[in-house]
């Protein structure tokens, strides 16, 4: 005789409590065990979509506990993205230094990449010295590196002496193994699928 | 003769045009293929750190553009996050519909979830159904797929049936492959590092 329909149901209920259960104890433990707060230094890399929408999404949950945060793009800045208009109506919480110029590859000029990269190095510094910041998002820095129009090392050394509790956040393809070792939480955003390859233009409030 | 060091700069420079030229040519190519303007339905998937942030950004991009927008958070809620508090200060620009009853683990009682994932997904449905809302934010919608929390052919007909510009932001780890056949974009978030793992505790501005 097959089970009553409420057994069944009472079987999957029960089964499920069973699991939660476990997982809970080992969220438990975990918790437990990491209880170090500190500033961290996160990167987002890899050929998806999504390493600089992250890190304005921790730019909209530092605003939401009150902290203070300073943003540099690097290498984007050429059109106005719908972040930057956004995160100007909030002058007081938000510091936006935008390089300017655009994308390389429609810049086409190494040299004046290099001195647009050495000004808004400056500005990054600038935050990564004042401990009243609460997150620094280095958008795009990634690149900057990768065509080494900054010197690894200053950025590492910058990174290191940053204040204690503020959090860093770096986005851009191909980051450095070097920066990578010295982060605390490193994603890649790996490309499944993409609209851009199915024929569909860039869009106001999905890609800017 | 070596070359003078003039000349090894000029090279370099020559070298990183002619790159540059190509990558131009490149996109230029791209983005005269894609000009088909829609609506696309993203997906924020697997275990890395990452998914619902870049949701967040992308509401900060619609935002910045003068898109009205709808949040439903799925399985999340119990606590008040960052972006909650933050998008709380816009009601006229942004709906924000938190499901409650924080993580499944937490509160191991699958009927009352199923109940909360029904309540939340006519709330989405509401949305999916506003042709004045430009961008749907569905998150962790993924887990209360994986937990048959709803059902997903019906999830799957009410983003089908979605009004044509509407862009849609589903995030959550591991997503049905029946969503990822229907998606514009895919993304999977990978781990490469987790600062949680190295006994740092998750903070207000990165975590939530």
């Amino acid at each position: 005789m097959p089970p009553k329909p409420d057994t069944a149901t009472d079987n999957i209920n029960t089964r499920h409590e069973r699991r939660m259960q476990r997982k809970k104890a080992m969220m438990d433990e975990k918790i437990e065990q990491a209880q170090r707060k500190t500033g961290v230094l996160l990167v987002h890399t890899g050929n998806g979509k999504g390493k600089s929408s992250s890190a304005f999404g921790m730019v909209m949950r530092a605003m939401g506990h009150g902290m203070k945060v300073g943003v540099v793009q690097f290498i984007k800045g050429a059109m106005s993205t719908g972040e930057e208009i956004f995160l100007r109506r909030f002058p007081d919480e938000v510091e936006f230094h935008a390089m300017g110029e655009g994308y390389t590859w429609v810049t086409q000029n190494r040299e004046r990449d290099m001195e647009k990269a050495a000004v808004a190095w400056e500005q990054a510094k600038r935050f990564l010295t004042d401990p009243t910041i609460g997150l620094v998002v280095l958008d795009e820095l990634n690149i900057a590196l990768k065509y080494h129009y900054l010197d690894l090392q200053m950025v590492i050394d910058d990174l290191d002496g940053r204040p204690e509790m503020q959090h860093v956040a770096v986005t851009g393809r191909g980051a450095l193994p070097e920066l990578i070792a010295i982060a605390d939480t490193v994603t890649e955003m790996q490309v499944i699928k993409h609209a851009f390859k199915e024929g569909i233009v860039a869009q106001a409030g999905v890609e800017w």
